[in-house]
C-alpha cells in the first residue's frame, strides 16, 4: 500500500527531477506520421526503454514492420494475483501551423502554469505520469499488490499498423486482466472521469467519375450528367429527414441505452455549450435524441470532405470530370465495422446514377469498445480519481475511437478501462497543445492510489 | 464587288506578309486576367491601332477604367447603306500549365501545318482573318457596299468590364444594322458554319456555416449537423429524378423549339461523340430531350464545383466548419437573369437546414442572344463560307455563353451573327492551342466575299 499523503510527499520531492524527465520525453519529435521523423521515433522508444531500465523494469523495444513499441512489465506480484495491462503512446501528432505555435513544439515551456509542447498531454503526460507512479511505489520499496505490464506503442496518431501486426504474437506477453488505457479527459477542470468505451470506426473514400476529362459547362452543359450533381443526389439518399441513416442494416444490433446507462454516463456538454463555444445552431444526429445520446450511444455517418470541379476563386465554368467524397461512420457496440462497410457500399452501388463509374477505396474497420462498470480497476481508478481531486468522479463514454483498443483488449482478455486528464481546452492535435504539472500530479496521484485499491 | 478568284489570288500573293503580321500579333501576350500583363495589353491595343492606320482607317483605342476597346470604322458606303459592326477581343487566356506546351506560347510556332500559340485562333486568328479581307477591299480599291466598324475588346476572357461600361457611351458610335461575331466555331473541318445564338449566365458562389471551427467527427459526431451533409442534401433538391430544375418559375419563358428551330438548327455531336471522345455514359439533362435540344434550347443549372472538409490523401476525421458550392445556369432566350438568380436564391433560402448560416456571392448574369435566319448578313456570310469551303453551311446554337454580346446587340440596335473556323480540337483556353493557314484563308475568304453579297 502507498497512502495518499505518501504519494503526495514523494512528487513534491520529485517534482523537479520529474519535469526535468517529462521535458526530455516531449523535446524528441516523434511525429509517426512522418518518415522523416523515424529516427526520432525510434530514439523516444529507446528514451523509454531506457528510463525503464534505469528504474530496475524489466522493459525492451519490441520490434514491429514500423514503429517499435516499448514493453516493460513487472511480475513480481506473483501468478495468483491479477495483471494489469497500461496502455498508451510515445508518438505524437504532426505540428502543421507551425506559424501558429507560440513556443516551439518540442521545446517545451510554461507560461501562465500550462506546459506548452506537442505531446504535452496526448499521450506522453499522460502516460508519463502513469510511469512516475510506478516508480514512486518502487523507490518507497513497497511490493507491488498487482502485476504490472506497459504497453506504449509509436504509432496510435497514425494508425496503430505495427500493434495491429504484432497482437497475435503478443497475446501471452500482454495477457492481463485489466487494461488501463491512460489516453482520455477529465470530465471539467478537477472533475475526474472514467471512460469506459469510445466509438469502433469504418471509413470510405468514393469517386463518382462521368468523362475522362473536366468538360465546358456551356458548351456541353445539359448533355454529361454532372458528376457534383449525382454526387450531391447520392449521398443526400443517406439520411431521411429525421436523421436516421437510410442504409439498410445500420442500426442492426445497436441497443437502446439501458436507464442505467443513462444514468451512469454524463455527457461532459450540453446543447448550450455547443453554441456558446462553436457557434452551432443546427443540430444533426436523430431527430428526438439527446446530444448525450448521439454522441455516446448512436452510430453516425459523416461526410469528411467532399470535393469536385472548381474550388478557387470566382467562378470557373467547368463540369468536372470526377466527384469525391470521404466519408466515416463511428461504430457502437454491436455494430461490426466489416458489416457496416458491406452495407455502405452495397447502398452507395445501388443508388449510384446509371453509367456514372464508381470508385472505392475501403480502409480497415475497427469495432467499438465498452468496458464495465463493475470491473475492479473501474472501481479502484474511479475511487482514486476522488481521492486525487476531492471531487466526484464521472463516467464517460467517448464519442471518438482509439481503433487498436478493441483488438488489445480481445487479444489480452482483460476488462477495459480508460483515464486520463485531459481537457478539450488542450489543443492535443492542434498548435499550442498544453498540459499542466497540477493536473499531471492528479494523473499520478490517481495511477499510485489505484494500485493500493486493486 | 470583289470575286473569290480575286480574294484567293491576293491572299496567295500577301500570304508571308500577313502570316508575318499575324504572328507579330500572336507575340504580344495579352492576357487579360493577369494585372502582370496589363502593360502587354496595352501595347496590343496600340499594336491594333497602328496596324489599321497604317490601312487608312481611322481607328482609336477608346479608353475605359480598365482596358482599352479597339474601335474602327469606315463610313465612305454613305449613310444610305446598312452598317456592320464586327467584334472580336484581342485579349487572350492565361497560358497555365506552361509545361504543358510543346513550344512557348508567345513564340508562334508551326508544325504539321499547324500554327501553335495562345489565341492562333481565340480570337487574335479569327478577327485578323477579318481585318485582313477588309485590308484586301481596300487595296484593290473597291468601294465597300456597307459602312464598316470594328470593336475589338480587351477583356473578354475576363469579363468584358470596359465594354460593359462603356456601352451606354458608345452607342452612337457602335450603332449598326447588323452585329458580326467573329468567334465561333465551323460544324466540322472544312464544313462552315453560322451561330445565331448562345445561352446567357447567371452565377451563384454558396456557404453553408455550421460551427466557427472543423471539429472532431468522432468527439463531437452525432451532435452537430454536419455542413457537407447539409449541402448535399440542399443542392439535390434541385432536381427531379426527370432532371428537371426544381426552382419556382426557372422554365417560365423558356419556349419549346419549334419544328422549324430543330430543322434549322444541327448538333455538332451526337451522344455516340460523348461516349467516344470523353467516355461519357451518363447523360444529364431533362429526360425525353436530345442531346440536341438540352445543349441548345434548354436552360441548365449546373455544379461547376462543391468542397467542404478533407480533400487530402486518405481520412481526416472532421466536421468542417463549412460547405460550399460553386453554381452557374445556362439561359436561354425568355430567360431573365435577374429573375432566375432571384428565383434560384429563394430556392436556397427556403430549403436550408435551419440554424445553418447561408453565405452568398451573386454575380452579374447576361440573358442569351438569338440572331435570325433571316437577316441579311446570316444569309451572306452563310453563302460566302459555302463558296469558300466548297461545302454546305450549317447553322448552330452554341451552349455556350459571349456575356457581352445580347447587350452589344440591344446597345448598337443590330441583328447578331456568330461565324468562325475554330475547331474542337484546336485546345482553346488550354495548353498548346492552335489554328491553321488553310481555315484562316476560309475565314479571310468567307469575311472578304459576305461584304460583295451584302
Amino acid at each position: 500500500m502507498v497512502a495518499l499523503s505518501e504519494l503526495k510527499t514523494w512528487f513534491a520531492r520529485h517534482r523537479d527531477k520529474i519535469r526535468e524527465a517529462y521535458f526530455q520525453f516531449l523535446k524528441i519529435p516523434s511525429i509517426s506520421a512522418d518518415p522523416v521523423h523515424r529516427p526520432d521515433c525510434l530514439r523516444c522508444a529507446k528514451w523509454l526503454v531506457d528510463f525503464f531500465k534505469k528504474a530496475e523494469w524489466h522493459a525492451e523495444a519490441i520490434e514491429t514492420e514500423t514503429l517499435p513499441i516499448v514493453f516493460a512489465e513487472d511480475l513480481t506480484a506473483g501468478p495468483d494475483r491479477p495483471t494489469v495491462l497500461i496502455y498508451g503512446h510515445y508518438d505524437v501528432q504532426p505540428v502543421d501551423p507551425l506559424q501558429l505555435w507560440k513556443s516551439p513544439p518540442f521545446e517545451p515551456t510554461e507560461r501562465e502554469g500550462s506546459i506548452y509542447a506537442r505531446g504535452a498531454v496526448d499521450d506522453k503526460g499522460q502516460i508519463f505520469y502513469a510511469i512516475c507512479a510506478l516508480q514512486c511505489w518502487k523507490e518507497l520499496g513497497r511490493p507491488l499488490p498487482v502485476n504490472v505490464k506497459f504497453c506504449i506503442e509509436g504509432e496510435e496518431e497514425f494508425n496503430s499498423t505495427g500493434l495491429f501486426q504484432m497482437l497475435p504474437r503478443l497475446k501471452s506477453k500482454l495477457k492481463a486482466d485489466e487494461l488501463l488505457i491512460v489516453d482520455f479527459d477529465s470530465y471539467a477542470p478537477n472533475v475526474p472521469a472514467v471512460s469506459l468505451g469510445a466509438r469502433g470506426m469504418f471509413a470510405l473514400e468514393l469517386t463518382l467519375r462521368g468523362s475522362n476529362t473536366d468538360l465546358h459547362s456551356g458548351v456541353h452543359g445539359g448533355i454529361a450528367y454532372n458528376p457534383n450533381r449525382a454526387l450531391v443526389e447520392l449521398l443526400a439518399k443517406l439520411w431521411d429527414a429525421q436523421g436516421r441513416v437510410q442504409v439498410p442494416g445500420f442500426y442492426d444490433g445497436v441497443e437502446e441505452p439501458s436507464p442505467e446507462d443513462l444514468r451512469a454516463f454524463e455527457s461532459a456538454h450540453k446543447k448550450e455549450y455547443y453554441t456558446e463555444r462553436f457557434g452551432i445552431e443546427a443540430f444533426g444526429g436523430e431527430k428526438g435524441r439527446s446530444v448525450h445520446e448521439a454522441n455516446c450511444f448512436r452510430p453516425t455517418l459523416e461526410l469528411n470532405g467532399i470535393f469536385g470541379g472548381y474550388t478557387g476563386a470566382g467562378i470557373k465554368t467547368v463540369i468536372p470530370a470526377a466527384s469525391h467524397a470521404k466519408i466515416t461512420c463511428r461504430l457502437v457496440p454491436g455494430q461490426d465495422p466489416v458489416k457496416i462497410g458491406d452495407a455502405v457500399i452495397e447502398f452507395i452501388k445501388s443508388h449510384v446514377v446509371k453509367g456514372m463509374r464508381l470508385e472505392l477505396v475501403r480502409h480497415k474497420g475497427e469495432p467499438a469498445f465498452r468496458g464495465s462498470l463493475d470491473s475492479k480497476l473501474c472501481r479502484a481508478v474511479a475511487a482514486a480519481s476522488e481521492e486525487a481531486t476531492g471531487n466526484k468522479c464521472r463516467y464517460l463514454l467517448s464519442g471518438g475511437s482509439i481503433p487498436v483498443v478493441s483488438q488489445l483488449a480481445k487479444a489480452t482478455g482483460a476488462q477495459v478501462v480508460g483515464m486520463g486528464y485531459g481537457l478539450l481546452d488542450d489543443a492535443i492535435h492542434a498548435p499550442n497543445e498544453r498540459f499542466d504539472m497540477h493536473r499531471f500530479e492528479q494523473g499520478f496521484l490517481t495511477v499510485g492510489r489505484a494500485l493500493s485499491l486493486l
